[in-house]
């Protein structure tokens, strides 16, 4: 079995809601951060446009997807912003630690869905990186490396090129799976080509 | 406990995934038909305008649902088209007796979502219809009444009032809920005001 491609943007709140529950399906799963701002650029399109279809996802349905997860959602201050800061600490820590940046994914996604910390802010990424352990200005520098930046970059592309056009959106075994809705169907048997 | 309002267009895959299912639940339902073309023009925006996205919909998503229902979906040719004829046959239908109306959806619904029947034919609405005991020519000119044209025109702005901007989508005591994918929060108890 393959791992499961886990594309995810900080600021999406479904992408929230699958990170609290991919661990639980019991498979390998590479967790890759991307920007949807990104991905929606390339292809002409602004993600919750539609102003009924955002105050539906943002008032009523995210919202109430947590609280069967017993988490109390709550917006980021400024929503809906870029969420670059934590997409790039994330690759930094991955290159030392790939178990460390999964944990900081999911203590980076409570402060902005659960403590509602604006997503573009460097200093919400810096700290939560400082709560599992890591320094504070090394943080700050990662995040600014070349390295760091192109990662990220090339994670959008790679995102842009597998056809990857929402959040949370899943691969496993070429198959692709389009939202937290989805999740249940990651352990079926693939799809037969008929 | 009231009824769930359930509305649907009957070119929308998602719409026939739901119609199989929604008896199922045991609660009572009001069958809305609907052309989710005019809710769009009234937002000003058009359905699965996103190509990746309608792709994975149409080639890869809404097959995958219907299998898990042991159906094999077909699309319909020249998808995608407006609905009108099966719409206007559906009110029709359901002044006279609206247990007929529903069976009337289910009939028609398979037309096109496994039989790849033209939702914009009028021939396969009348056919349908035909098929559970109407006679051709009524149903012609009952599509074609003013009455009939004036409920179907009632109903896309009811659906635009009460705030529905996709298919299906149902309202259960005032809650939304958008995609066959929540079919089964519609038994949740309802969500606490907090």
């Amino acid at each position: 079995m393959s791992d499961i491609e886990f594309y995810f943007d900080f600021a999406s709140p479904y992408g929230f809601i699958a990170a609290m529950q991919i661990e639980a399906i019991g498979r390998a799963v590479r967790w890759h951060p991307f920007l949807l701002g990104a991905v929606y650029k390339a292809v002409g399109q602004s993600p919750l446009q539609h102003p009924l279809k955002r105050a539906y996802v943002i008032d009523v349905d995210a919202p109430r997807m947590a609280r069967r997860l017993g988490l109390d959602l709550k917006v980021p201050a400024g929503f809906p912003e870029h969420a670059l800061p934590p997409s790039r600490a994330f690759y930094w820590i991955n290159r030392q630690d790939p178990a460390k940046a999964i944990l900081f994914a999911k203590t980076a996604y409570r402060r902005y869905w659960l403590q509602g910390c604006p997503t573009s802010d460097a200093e919400v990424a810096v700290d939560a990186a400082a709560s599992i352990g890591y320094h504070d200005d090394a943080v700050r520098e990662g995040m600014q490396t070349a390295e760091t930046k192109d990662e990220l970059v090339f994670e959008n592309q790679e995102a842009i090129r597998r056809g990857v056009f929402g959040s949370p959106f899943f691969i496993r075994d070429g198959e692709p799976f389009w939202g937290s809705d989805r999740m249940s169907l990651l352990l079926d048997t693939p799809a037969q080509d008929t």
